[in-house]
């Protein structure tokens, strides 16, 4: 089972593939009725013709799918990046749990007094450098007393009779770890992948994108390589 | 403007239109090269056609623009419907703000003493009755205590110069108001209506789509009244 | 390799698969972080009332690859349902030849002389009787003979330097075979074949929907029974 | 009624539209709950850095209605185009006549002598220069010739009673026109143009794409320039 931990209670797992290299080409050959059967040089040359010059359906006949436990910003931002994505691909199905029924105990992400980022010096939105030592140990302080008493608040009404879908205002939501199942093309894999390794977008979701990618390459090394090109190279640096 | 209030500080606004029944029957008979002009007995015959059939794309025409301002909790149960839904149509956009970067005052929904709900008795989700006066006054008081902590947190990190992306850990999130812009088609809004007005709807959102229905219907009353018709039966009991 | 011939020249096959009953049943259940190796009565029951309440999203984590071989007619009404399918899956893509570059021959689907059928006699569409021998003998003759004369001023078109996307005018293109991969959830190839074998339906594409439903309930016995329950029974009478 | 007539009897018809620039810059700003009620030199500056930042959701939220009377084959493309596209938005409705069922006359696109191209000298697509006149004589000879054909042969064929379905096998389709109704986003139609005013792009589909633009880019100025600011320059030059 090929699975990666994320941040401090957090993994993906890489739940099944549909494809492979191959695939792509012979998806984009299909117009001239040739099949290949193993993987070759002209071959390779196609799949980077076809990344170069956005010719992207090929890339949409293959399929990974990925179970993700992560908090629920970074849950959030996926998703938002699948219903308002610039170049969007709709090829992805999603399945999550909900607070509104799931009463197993609740659990945060929370960072440790080291990874507290500053904010960005000539930006509206992303992190700068890590914060001084000693504010960061009060904020991981602040961050446990505050889930401490919604977790306490939330479980008193939850003991009460209220139900789930009221009871969970009292949890600090942003923080909370959901589980989810994503399934998406190939395409709209490297796409969340590209845009989710970029230095703007959060840190959090950033450590996501890397084990997806480290994850996916294993069954499509010449193409996700073309799709992911530019990140590559500043993860590389 | 048309504009409805609902909860203690949300609202749903019509922002444009494009189209009204006219259009729907109108995209129906391209096919024939015929247009009407002024909607007549046999057009409300066709529309009522179209939607006991579920012949569903001349209602993709048409097209509504709203503004919500709705908690977290109400928003994801919204768009989560959008993802995944079981009839979806992706005729629909979205930009809604963040708190990756926006710094306004967090706004948060607090359930009134008398607005919270016991768990359903024969359920996993929903809700019941009204807990017990005095049970609701403590988790009124609970709530506001909780997010008075947490808003304190949040500010006392963004004045120490954290990142908007982590501070916003602190804040409770799932009834923290915000703000997005949702275009449908007719047959997306409709669906959304049918599915949220359900009787095991989160009761929330079910006041949104209350809401979106009565701002809906003035345009289209014919093709509307035909989509929404066993949902419209249940409000009117 | 299993591949169904359909009409006088077409055929399916089926390329690849992601998943089976066990994803569908694994999908739903990722709320409560549970997993089942081997498919059980419990698990049977759960397919039946996520099929019957129709909760699709577990029906979209499941993805079949087809390649097809067909007229263009055929694709043509197979696309449309994709484009304005009445409950669209957007999970799909798609492939296909195109006369503007390729020149390999052209082949046509030709009906048979008892292949003929009249028009239906109390609807605007579909098929009804065979019609008499004698008069399919002439059609399946004129038809042949148009085909030639269209398909030598092509190749003339052609041989005289004319650019191949205007020479295909010659070309009586509703019975044109092209060939294309489709890729599909599970949801959106048991619509398919809903829509396909429906009496209304053109009869050659039924042919093509009952190859495309024979390949998959391999890998799907318990799902694709629950998702085309009534049009199973009609195959069946 | 804003309508332009395209290639020897088709035309685009704009049908209805919602939105303007204004709604694209406060689609932008739902963020800030801040809105314009006319568009200033800030206001498009910051459609300028939306579409050179590839930021399209704003443009998601206007709408355009076109009615199209096109040849199949550019029918097709720009259906083709839909599907598969790179860039796919979704954000797209679809109303057709089909030969199934429609049994008005059969009208065909015929180039005119002059109107016939050669293939492009170092390209497996497109098109090159017209053929000599000569040639062009003959070849819209034979197309007429061919159309008489198919035309007597198909109405022969209704005449004695056989289905529509069938009896269009007679008509040399790829120029047969068709009627429907497009409905798209902003960003969906500047994909649309920027595609097929390509170079190598079918030339009669280019004609569609020069008249979506004319008569798009009135409601649009500002937002329409920026997304199809290359392809623009190509038309002037």
């Amino acid at each position: 089972m090929r699975k990666i931990d994320v941040l401090d209670k957090g993994y993906v797992r890489l739940v099944d593939v549909m494809g492979g290299d191959l695939s792509v080409v012979n998806s984009a050959r299909v117009s001239y009725d040739k099949e290949s059967f193993e993987i070759d040089e002209k071959d390779e040359k196609l799949i980077r013709f076809l990344a170069k010059h956005d010719h992207s359906s090929p890339f949409r006949h293959s399929i990974l799918q990925f179970e993700m436990y992560a908090p629920l910003m970074v849950a959030r931002q996926h998703w938002k990046y699948i219903v308002g994505s610039d170049h969007r691909d709709p090829f992805t199905a999603w399945n999550e749990s909900s607070r509104r029924y799931i009463t197993e105990n609740a659990v945060f992400y929370v960072p440790s007094p080291t990874e507290w980022r500053s904010a960005p010096e000539n930006s509206k939105q992303g992190s700068g450098k890590p914060v001084n030592k000693h504010l960061g140990l009060h904020l991981t302080e602040d961050l446990m007393k505050l889930i401490d008493m919604g977790t306490m608040m939330y479980e008193r009404a939850m003991a009460n009779g209220v139900c789930a879908e009221q009871a969970r205002l009292f949890l600090p939501a942003y923080g909370l770890y959901v589980r989810y199942y994503w399934t998406g093309s190939l395409q709209s894999v490297a796409h969340f992948i590209n845009q989710r390794l970029a230095d703007d977008a959060q840190k959090e979701i950033q450590e996501y994108a890397k084990a997806v990618y480290e994850l996916a390459k294993e069954d499509f090394p010449v193409s996700l390589d073309e799709l992911v090109k530019t990140t590559k190279d500043a993860i590389a640096s």
